[in-house]
């Protein structure tokens, strides 16, 4: 039986922070680096971030994490893929959120997604997120994906990746005989 | 620790088929009965059901079942409640089902709240659904909630309920000192 693998949305497929990035200088004028906002909370980095995330359409138009869509479907092959997203929050990102995982990532069916809003519900073998609190509580294998939030947390309990290359490369993916299934 | 209850949305919280009956007479001019549709598929009795479920703002609308205010009120005191619904198959459900949700039972949390596509992914300790096929796999206690679709169907692995005042008997709710707490 495979292993059940759950894989975060924003952060890990969605990569939402070239979108903070993007908004904060067309409404504010200012470029922030990636340095600027290390270790922040995305909503102290950005002080429109909610704003943005509950805006009708914002979680339609989030650019793809470079590499996601070869690396998951690489995973699909090797484990039961679950996308699992904190999205009950924001009632309006549900239907931007289900539509955008069609487009992307057309070979996740509706059976491996799941919207909540408490993680630990999950049962699973491994978890690949970009927040600690959703890893902590996890009894399984935890993968801290790095995104500028997490940059100055440190928590020897989770293996890091800091791409999608780097996950191919922690599950050995990245062998021709599944780069053919691609 | 509260025992954790999986809680369906539709068939036990929302009533469909009221609203099934109802589309059904006003596209068709014939008002089905119970008795007629019982035992059958829900896509089977009504042709158009399919239809229905993929319009944007169908499950905005649709009535509460009678007494799962109260009901789920008082289990929601008794027991860690968990509102699952298998709901990705219908993108545009989604935003639909959370805000209905909101405005009828706003004492759920959207912590509280999971839309799926797999019910046997949620680990919990009690289960009430309409529907056999999320029963029949999960690793607790059962509940099925009698609707029109499962009406031949038996199985005594699951105890059965035919309306929310038999789920308040049944974990023996029915008494004052909840009742105060509505």
């Amino acid at each position: 039986m495979k292993k059940r693998i759950l894989v975060d949305m924003d952060g890990v497929l969605a990569d939402v922070y070239s979108r903070f990035f993007e908004l904060h200088e067309k409404e504010s004028g200012v470029r922030l680096t990636i340095n600027e906002v290390a270790g922040m909370l995305e909503a102290d980095a950005f002080p429109n971030q909610r704003k943005w995330v509950t805006t009708p359409g914002f979680f339609r138009t989030v650019p793809v994490m470079a590499g996601s869509c070869d690396g998951l479907k690489l995973l699909n092959h090797n484990f039961e893929v679950i996308v699992v997203s904190m999205a009950t929050e924001f009632p309006h990102s549900l239907t931007d959120k289900l539509l955008w995982l069609h487009e992307h990532f057309p070979f996740i069916s509706w059976k491996q997604i799941v919207f909540c809003g408490n993680k630990d519900l999950i049962r699973a073998d491994i978890m690949i997120d970009d927040h600690f609190k959703n890893l902590d509580n996890f009894n399984g294998e935890t993968i801290l994906y790095t995104q500028p939030h997490n940059m100055k947390g440190t928590d020897h309990r989770h293996k890091t990746v800091a791409s999608w290359a780097e996950i191919e490369i922690l599950f050995d993916l990245n062998l021709s005989k599944y780069r053919n299934m691609i």
